[in-house]
């Protein structure tokens, strides 16, 4: 199945000084490519947190997705980290060198050159647009922690995890949870293939509680639709997104 | 030492119905208290992996705080795993069940009589402005998914987790990462109870990277900066906040 995990790397998340949009970015666009996301964790910038994390991501998902932790300062220990999660050791890569090198040039130090590093055997995957390549290993893609050069680096390898979509459609309704619980458990049990969520609403008039039915099988999704709708009542089904 | 990690349960999350707004909340909200958090994870609303990130949590933090998974409908499971995370069985609670029957009345049913349940021994802790009490055992603090709820029952109990406040202070600097990491290493390596933090930013001519220098002790602080510029060279620094 196509699934996928994230793992967010960052004492600056952690602590409130920069508030994380590369989750939520990746799962909308996971989600929109047919992905379903399983879990995502955020740890510190600490080696053996992020071996724990990339380590159980991996065991949860076909691919991870690491962001952060990758630039030229002591904190950032993604890659090595990475490199000990799968037994191997963090290189510099010839390639990675050579690209970190024209862009510094003279100016090329120590710090610069952590940047070039990657764990043996790594791809590189090259894309157009893309100034340097991504890094992965055993299906773990290592993201930088800017929002647009994640963004930048995700959307130029993204379509090698489209699958096929997931369908989704919302049904309002004006009771509460509590009296609808049996409908969904009916319809729930009725459509195995068919994910239903059910999130209530206090703050508004418009609905009571929004149900979602969700689904590859997007003939299993009307069908599930209409069951639960009949059982609900047609009086209190407000609307059908 | 005053640590939290913090549970967001959600398929609603994870599939991206539904940006969290509960994690970032928490974490501003612990960081005023002074308190540091450790790590955040969101899991789907499945028991076995609930209690595997609540233990988790537990293990690397002192206060733990679930978000979601505690309403009536039967992919609420959060107080089942938080009970079985700490082999307790999980029970209907005599006090939880006469404010759901006083709120319900007359059409209080089973579903509604789940959001009664609670681990046994748990501890409710009472606080003004509380409906509903807020359930607590082995200090992991079950909250509410919807970010209403979850504000005002933390903000009820938030005096409980006030400790020392953590002081920063943020440099900006015209300089790349690469060419002020050795700054940074050395005035790490000279103040150890300040944590350094280092945040390029490629969007702005503003600056190019804000060094973030944080202590429980204010003093230690002050003489990190001071140090830091000193290496960095005054010409460098834009400002200090």
């Amino acid at each position: 199945v196509s699934t996928a995990a994230i793992c967010i790397i960052g004492n600056e998340v952690l602590s409130g000084k920069t508030r994380d949009e590369n989750g939520p970015w990746l799962v909308a666009e996971l989600r929109a490519l047919g992905v379903e996301v399983r879990r995502i964790e955020t740890v510190p910038d600490e080696m053996h947190l992020i071996v724990d994390s990339v380590l159980r991501c991996k065991a949860a998902a076909k691919w991870v997705f690491t962001s952060g932790g990758v630039g030229p300062t002591l904190d950032d220990v993604t890659l090595p980290a990475v490199s000990q999660a799968f037994s191997r050791r963090c290189l510099r890569h010839p390639r990675l060198e050579a690209i970190v090198r024209a862009h510094y040039g003279e100016r090329t130090n120590e710090a610069h050159l952590r940047m070039a590093e990657a764990p043996e055997g790594a791809t590189l995957i090259d894309a157009p647009g893309l100034f340097y390549p991504c890094v992965m290993i055993e299906e773990v893609y290592i993201l930088p922690g800017v929002p647009q050069f994640l963004r930048d680096k995700f959307t130029a390898i993204r379509e090698r995890f489209r699958v096929t979509p997931i369908h989704l459609r919302s049904v309002y309704v004006s009771l509460g949870e509590g009296t609808i619980s049996a409908a969904l458990d009916d319809t729930a049990a009725r459509f195995p293939a068919v994910q239903i969520g059910s999130y209530p609403r206090f703050d508004t008039d418009e609905y009571r509680v929004r149900l979602t039915l969700e689904s590859r099988d997007s003939a299993a999704v009307d069908a599930a639709v209409k069951h639960l709708c009949g059982l609900v009542g047609a009086g209190a089904v407000l609307r059908i997104e």
